[in-house]
């Protein structure tokens, strides 16, 4: 098959190519319950140059070659012999952990903290290519709606946002305020999920005007210009009180700090992005009874539910379309910033 | 002050007047926490119509002559030597049932089941006059934007709708659907509720097209006119399960048997209306794992939530006015079935 | 293998034998994900006489000769290709439901509501026999502590009254009451799981003395002999108000009546029994706001959580052993009612 | 009265005397809903201490002299104009916050958040005299068989305690577990309620042999010296996963961390001491998906809660008695550490 293949780490982010298109075996149907998938696309994350860059080399053991990708849905090609709940053809999207479903966590729901799973993309050959080999319990079968390479990235990009909005959306009730800070590929969708799930008002928090043109576009009934002076707007729009949730997409540099301070007591602060610190006195978490949340990815019954959104036209997402040929320079795009919506590769 | 009085109960409504428009006592503060307030409107319910018919006499001890009206709103005439939280000229929409705030049911924000508590214009006179006598604890301040003859029946019908919509809202999940069976006074705003409140996909049922054409207004996804086929069209469409949550606005006649039949295995069935009965055996309830759940209009928090919806314009209710002198005509109209919207008096 | 086999429905239950213990074919794995257990024991449940009775068949399609027994535990003896999760050997207990964990339901943790799924010893053969066929999802290893034998009986009755105590316990509070109606082989589980997830007073009723003393033994608070006047004496016991959770373990004849008028309003009548039926006027559904809660066995992590009571002695079960060449024996001694504990047949 | 009044902040808690032993203006009712209780104990507790050396200066605006004592109980001595629900001589304990019960979170249940509330022994004159001003809402009446002086300490200490290890045990299921930071006069509660609401296995950490032996007397199932091997005993007693629960009553030095490394992926945090900080990058809250809880004291509710388990035999709190006159020796007692159980003076 094709693929777009990385052979050596760049922790600077300066190669001329950071993969390589070119011929690459397939995979192959090893355990029972294996299924190659042939791509429809293949969204192209953040994650990824960081992947590039090395970072992950410490979290995660991996040896190059190898093919990136975590964001995949397509077309069933071929299934081992204990899969009897897709066959070939069937039009899918994949969940982005692939589980034995055998763990209680699993049993339970919450496929997210599985005991043993593996993360094409991260910690297996991933969707830059034409197949990727998954797990059959990863696939969801997609409604006539949607095509793979539309929805490609909500199985990581929109699934994060879809989780940790759902969470604040089911104890925010009318009168209350959600603060979304950072409108960028995730918060745009934590505004539509939390606009479709609760009736709080909703103000959302970017340094882009034109993040927040699109947050109202999304449904923020309120947007602020991230300054010195963000905290003192949402204390002065809650009445002196913060927002019952803020849900936190930065959580770098002041974000995090800022976030607790925009949170009402007895409120709720969910992280989603990472790349700062939570340092706060334990004192002032006992003043306050806020709770912190931290938040990862979804389990396979959201990403059923988000695109039940999806399918409805409830939620959107804005892609652009890259053939996989062209895989590098996606990524060199996205590193640039001069992507609007989503990169998705196409086969 | 001038009131509506009811002098006679009329078991077939079918007297010339049911109420009359005449001078009557001004109530007096007797409890420090007493507040009288000054009617701006008043609702008109089914309940008082059954109220003339005598059919509450067995239920509650009141002595004719007597004032009706559990819908009320305006503002703060005088206050009782410990009211602390509202002022004389303060507009107010009045929480039905006046309570102490000891007991533990309110100590834990459900004040619906206060032990002892008395509800004006049921078992105590009521604001189908000038001026009322409620509790402080019965009062909330108006948003500027809101006018006490604008949102009167909001205290009831609008509540009852409110807290059984919200319930089922909390558990419904994008993928899942809710049937609203009767859309009329509480049922069109049960529509808007959930629409606001979650992302389930919404079906009506109603007898009427009028009412669901109103349905398909305040956001009904489908409608279904009320047949002898509407079980089998509901899990028709809803892929042979039924609905994960039922609210049922009838609950007389087969609409209980039915609203059962349509309610999804592990689902929840609400009741709102009355006049029928449930009569399921235990074995089916165990098979179905079902959920049968009574509602009793709703807390003080949720007239606030509420009243944050209509503030926000999220939820509307119709309304159509009369003088208070016409009181009587209101209650004929209504008996008739020719008010659009629900009937709010105005001193 | 040896196995005790129906040949023949008996509706009046006076046949001098009703399983005919003899050489069945040996079952063999079709699936690859099918196990084979072999037998350490197998609970005897009323549910088998109602199936001898042939009161099943019109619910379940089955055809004679068969074998019954649906509460079994033993150790793997072969499985499937794709099989991973436990090996030849592994001592275990089995889920009564077999199911593939593809659906939705089951994907929420919720497998008793899977779409598909099969009930060994209802409508397949079950573990009356050496050998059972059974799916690798239905079974968890047993702590070193516990034999198969002595836990049999909790994959049904053990489970059913945990997962309906276990609910009522997520909601009970210190100063709150729980009433056990009905202290058999489920009630006497009900009442320790009681016991050891809430603080809530335990009040047992029961119409035989032996089984108010096991009451008592298993922690319950207060005991009352079933008469006329228990609804009187629960409401004695609770401030006039009744309880905040009723489980039903009789549902049939005037438990529920009595058991709906024994909740507190606000309260929880849960159904575990069956029998009888509901029948209630809706209007005293919406006045008192009760919720009525159906209960169906228990999920495969409920399961889990039920043998790490057992393991840690927490839960105890009384079980009587008979030879599986007994299985007739025990079956007619369950009819007679002359078994203390639950009957367990080991091959 | 006589009082044990602070005339002088000692940073250094040096002085001989922190208080003195004096007669002081009685308090008198001013507001409708003031009561005057008259004192049968009121709890010693180590923000006494820090009261006197000056700490809560900046926090709260207080002039000196001043009456400390946050933990009272006692009898009703005169009531305002608008009480009702208690009258002189009932014997009742104070819930610490005084509130007008208006605002929203009051309403919900909620009055720990209340928007403007008093806190005697805090921010007002408290117990450390014969006589203490407090308002209606806060008392509840006592159980024949709970004296005041035996229960004073429950209103903070005990509450406290309560409302971490409620909120935890409604999530803790069976198999799971659940680890005690500290069992001193807090944490020895904590297990109480603990085992009494859940059936998690209890591990206890402290660094006092003595404090384990109590822990091992209140219920729990393992005991751990605290020392620089802490976190990994517990790893080694969960399977290497850490507890579902970890309730830090110390939350100081490197509590905090090994508090959070203890947490399960997927578990809860309770900070319920203070003096340390949290310090966890954002990254490392997303990939476990921890949630870290604040807790401040307890609803009213919740001391109603208490009271039962207490008036059951549930949870026990030691006391040791000294005398009003002697509130100094009993604060240099408690600074010397040489008190065991909780000090309680008696007027």
């Amino acid at each position: 098959m094709k693929a777009a293949v990385l052979h050596a780490y760049d922790p600077t982010l300066t190669a001329k190519n950071f993969v390589s298109y070119e011929t690459y075996p397939d995979p192959v149907i090893e355990k029972p319950t294996d299924v190659i998938v042939r791509i429809g696309g293949a969204g192209v994350c953040r994650t990824d140059l960081h992947i590039v860059e090395g970072i992950w080399r410490s979290k995660v053991d991996i040896a190059l070659p190898y093919i990136m990708g975590h964001e995949n849905a397509g077309w069933v090609e071929a299934v081992g012999s204990a899969v009897t709940s897709v066959a070939p053809g069937d039009a899918v999207i994949c969940h982005p952990l692939v589980t034995s479903g055998h763990c209680l966590a699993c049993r339970r729901g919450n496929d997210m903290h599985a005991v043993d799973a593996s993360f094409p993309g991260i910690n297996a050959n991933g969707g830059y290519a034409e197949l990727l080999l998954t797990g059959e319990r990863t696939l969801i079968k997609l409604p006539k709606g949607l095509s793979p390479k539309a929805v490609a990235p909500y199985t990581d990009a929109g699934l994060t946002a879809y989780r940790a909005a759902k969470k604040a959306s089911r104890h925010l009730l009318p009168g209350q305020f959600a603060v979304i800070v950072g409108v960028g590929g995730l918060g745009h969708i934590g505004i539509q999920v939390l606009k479709a799930m609760c009736a709080a008002e909703i103000i959302a928090i970017d340094r882009s005007d034109i993040a927040l043109e699109l947050a109202k576009e999304c449904g923020a009934d309120h947007v602020i210009k991230s300054t010195d002076k963000d905290v003192e707007e949402i204390l002065a729009m809650t009445n002196g009180n913060g927002a019952e949730a803020v849900i936190d997409f930065v959580a770098e540099g002041d974000a995090v700090a800022k976030g607790l301070a925009m949170t009402r007591n007895d409120g709720f602060y969910y992280i989603v992005g990472y790349g700062g610190k939570v340092d706060i006195p334990t004192i002032d978490m006992i003043f306050s009874e806020k709770t912190i949340v931290g938040n990862l990815v979804g389990t396979y019954p959201e990403l059923v539910e988000l695109m039940a959104l999806a399918d409805r036209g409830i939620v959107k997402l804005a892609t652009r379309e890259y053939r996989l040929a062209d895989a590098d320079q996606a990524l060199h795009d996205l590193h640039a910033g001069t992507i609007k919506g989503r990169a998705v590769l196409i086969p």
